[in-house]
């Protein structure tokens, strides 16, 4: 692909510690080649089984200029398809999220069934075959109920995640939750930038005051004991406290050791405490639900929180789950979705309130979209160098460092 | 022309009986190559005479990044000149419609005559010549009262298009009608995706239930009896009533065989009864403006309809002309411009009422321009694949063919 | 630079006398290569003295996409440093003025002093070098008051401008006035003709009664007489009025005759009289501020007006003194940036009112910014021709050549 050669190039440019070259943060093409090629090398994170919870609920996923129908079957199995008519190309899906019968495209009323095939076409010549015109399907993978797809005909292997972190997940039962806020929040910055944000909280203690409170800095960036960067964990009381929670934790059949990307895969998953007494990460600690999920039945003081390379991160606590994707839109704007669900059966005004158990993280993600357009803004300047990575930054490392292999393997692929 | 062998390997693409390759209806490659070299190498219908009607009156045609002055002069004639100073290129005409004494750029006061002349300028150097800097003209013909212009020094020729055409719209006398109602609309596609909407009624009996309740859907690309597509209709009694109604005509010198894109050329003209008792195209289908036009002395229920590649359709009824020019405005904006003729005597409030003449177009218009978006939405993601059309789509395809086949010869004009 | 090699090929069609190419002023490319090079290889005038008054006030200046904090240090020294932390890029200076203890990035807190060097940096790596970190400097050079920055790493020579014009702006000892308007104005016209619109009054009869009735045209394109264009100048009384105060300048010391561009520089300096008995540049021609500045302790009705190509101008009255200064957005957008500023110690309300100070001018750059905005309308288009400078466009064609002139020894040394 000889128009992404300078994105080649810029790539080489990598320096380990450092952030990337300018061009690949703000420019224009390298906007086209994260949305052409390397997003479309990669799994993505969607949305749960919880958004798509029935028969005929489907949940559209837009990733720069492509659309993805995920959609559920009579059979109950999660499916996903390009949203566009074979016919002359129209979306079918038009609303972001609803509950259809079949899929028809408004336009012409081709209609298909939940499995994708063509049921309906008038007009159409004698030799049109109708089982050449179903929906273009898009790979999907359900990992405990997070619903990831890849947008590549022949997706990489998604098993070494499934085996690591889907019977943790699993404890949630998330297909027995239901989604009662989502945040659609576009930051006004590139997505990568939007991500290294996401991956340290050398930022909070100045910038998010409302989630420290509840999360401490424990985990976020500072490292959990076991990953070798205890020097940087000031408080040895704290330290102390976690090891006691650990012993709970595995009675409890709720602990797994530290996952961090082993063998150069895109997943991290672990149980974090939570900090200041708080049952759940609401903007006051106090339960954000009154019917707990999965095993739950008294609180439960911790979350286990999972990161996925490149584009999501989710907390599931005792009585609400909460996840996080995020989307290119344009060079400088950014979709991040969050979602909450809790127990289906919890009641709106009875058990939960969708305002206070938004609080905590709407506040945050306002707060980081702040750092975020800054961070976006002053790299676009000619003055920009690359810099170091303190050493709370070591995930922001790892997100580029996995940015940076993907792209050239991408590019690879491309040019092959 | 190096800068368009992209879009020239794209055009090449073309499959018969389908929809374009996704980057030539969405690409900004092609968009640039649409403005900048295939629709300045043909006719472009721009307005009525009754746009300009009385000397000193002009209209601005926006075409793209393009603009054109068309102004009527003191001898009557419709002259067109580029909308841009022969000083320092600023533009003259600043509201899209007006009437003025001279043209007169409102920067440094250069002032030109209606035909174009300079005849004044300040302060200029000694071997300065006004003859040298009158307004660059550009080609216009006028066809029974609808103006077209073409932005090529060497314009295609016009002949056969009058030769076909005129007679049966001057039967209207456009020169004595004026402008009551002028809608310009943006629509969030491509110009062609607005064109490929128009040229078919397969989607009007979801998409136009207003519409199809005073037209039918008979002519719109289920075909005349005489176009050999008669299988596709499917009312015999409203054949039987057409041929009646044809005989009529001819008495009425009101008729002609269907003409549609003869030897490759770019016109089509049909008359086409309406339906359910309607005798203008109004929203009611009752008539629009007490004063009829024309020859008409009686409610005479069909329209002279005309529709011409690339950008336009006209619809000639007894009471009022209603006409649509289409320009592109970005690669995914496109104005639509629709003008309501009435009689130049009818008084509004009296023989009409704006609003119910324009009721049913601005209507249509509306549910197209949700169509077109969603079509070119869908066109933009990667899972597009080029569609087939179907039987009723046959005019979707003559407006591709047509696009294809005069991009490839504007290609080899400029490449020449 | 091979991607800016259509730009030379269009540098090189430049006709003296006539405006430039059209893609020079309305291309993408255009702006690209003036953003990215041009601008970067000149001195560009970004703000006064007065801006920075204290100890830590900040004054931001952005070009393009360029953005630089000029700050003033405990030392009393004017310095500029990029606008982006050397750890991950993020803008340091958010507001566009203010005034802090330090330079301190908002999303991670690190710490520099005002004179750019790192103070503080938490949690970096053992290898880490403060010294090493500083903010990046930008070159500074303060004339008289007036601060020009360049962006080039080698700025070219400006000693020259200095010694031609700093003692005669020096009288108004700058560094003791007060900001006390600042209107920041985006046109929607290239900033090369917002350029050309500042460097003519052919356009003033018309266009500018406020602004002709208080400055006349002397002076304004209509040249001085000593500039050889006395021919242009009609009001022989008011040549010999001129004469007359020339007398009185050079007795009170604030004479110097007119600099205009000597030897291919980039500076022109004129004091000019006033008309209608008007004693400065304010809309009804009476003082604007009671305070006089610099040695005047009566009102004198003239200005020391200077000319700085590529993009600013400045007026200097008895009682106030006017900067604009003139930047890049996008291909066709500028931002105009007006300074009223006054003696520091006037008082609003008793001594000056800010809606009178600038009114006069603000008036004027609104009709300018019609002007503009046609212009860039009307060059867009197809029809634009390189069109012939009048007479009284001297001054636009000194600018269109130092542009032209610039522009290709810009491109000679990125090139080499």
């Amino acid at each position: 692909m000889a128009r992404f050669e300078s994105i080649q190039a810029l790539l080489q440019q990598d320096r380990k510690g450092h952030t990337l070259p300018r061009e690949l943060y703000v420019g224009e093409d390298a906007f086209q080649f994260d949305t052409q090629v390397m997003l479309k090398s990669v799994w993505l994170y969607a949305c749960t089984a919880a958004h798509v919870k029935n028969a005929g609920d489907f949940f559209v996923f837009e990733v720069g200029h492509n659309a993805i129908i995920i959609v559920r079957g009579r059979d109950n199995e999660i499916r996903a398809f390009w949203n566009s008519c074979r016919h002359r190309g129209a979306k079918i899906c038009v609303e972001q999220r609803g509950r259809v019968p079949r899929l028809m495209c408004p336009y012409h009323q081709w209609t298909y069934g939940l499995d994708g095939k063509l049921l309906a076409a008038r007009s159409m010549a004698e030799d049109f075959d109708k089982q050449d015109h179903g929906l273009n399907p898009v790979a999907l993978e359900n990992v405990g109920g997070l619903i990831f797809i890849c947008m590549d005909d022949n997706p990489p292997s998604i098993e070494r995640v499934k085996a690591d972190i889907e019977d943790q997940i699993a404890i949630y039962d998330i297909e027995r939750l239901k989604v009662v806020v989502q945040d659609n929040y576009i930051e006004d910055a590139n997505w990568k930038l939007v991500m290294e944000n996401n991956r340290e909280c050398y930022h909070c203690d100045a910038g998010h005051p409302e989630l420290i409170s509840v999360l401490g800095t424990y985990g976020f960036g500072k490292g959990l004991p076991e990953d070798g960067e205890a020097d940087v964990v000031d408080d040895a009381a704290f330290d102390a406290m976690v090891e006691a929670k650990r012993a709970q934790w595995k009675d409890l059949g709720i602990f797994r050791e530290l996952i961090e990307f082993p063998d150069g895969w895109w997943h991290r998953m672990a149980r974090l405490p939570l900090a200041n007494g708080a049952v759940t990460q609401s903007i006051d600690g106090k339960l954000a639900c009154k019917k707990l999920i999965g095993p739950f039945t008294e609180p439960e003081s911790s979350s286990l929180s999972v990161w996925t390379q490149p584009n999501s991160w989710h907390h599931l606590c005792c009585d609400h789950v909460v996840t996080f994707s995020l989307t290119p839109v344009a060079a400088d704007k950014t979709l991040l979705r969050t979602s909450w669900l809790v127990h289906e059966d919890a009641v709106e005004g009875v058990d939960y309130d969708p305002d206070h158990i938004a609080a905590l993280w709407r506040t945050t993600n306002t707060q980081d979209g702040h750092f975020s357009m800054l961070n976006h803004q002053g790299i676009s300047s000619d003055g920009y160098q690359q810099g170091p990575y303190a050493v709370e930054e070591k995930l922001v490392e790892d997100f580029k460092d996995f940015y940076v292999d993907a792209s050239l393997k991408s590019l690879q692929r491309v040019q092959a």
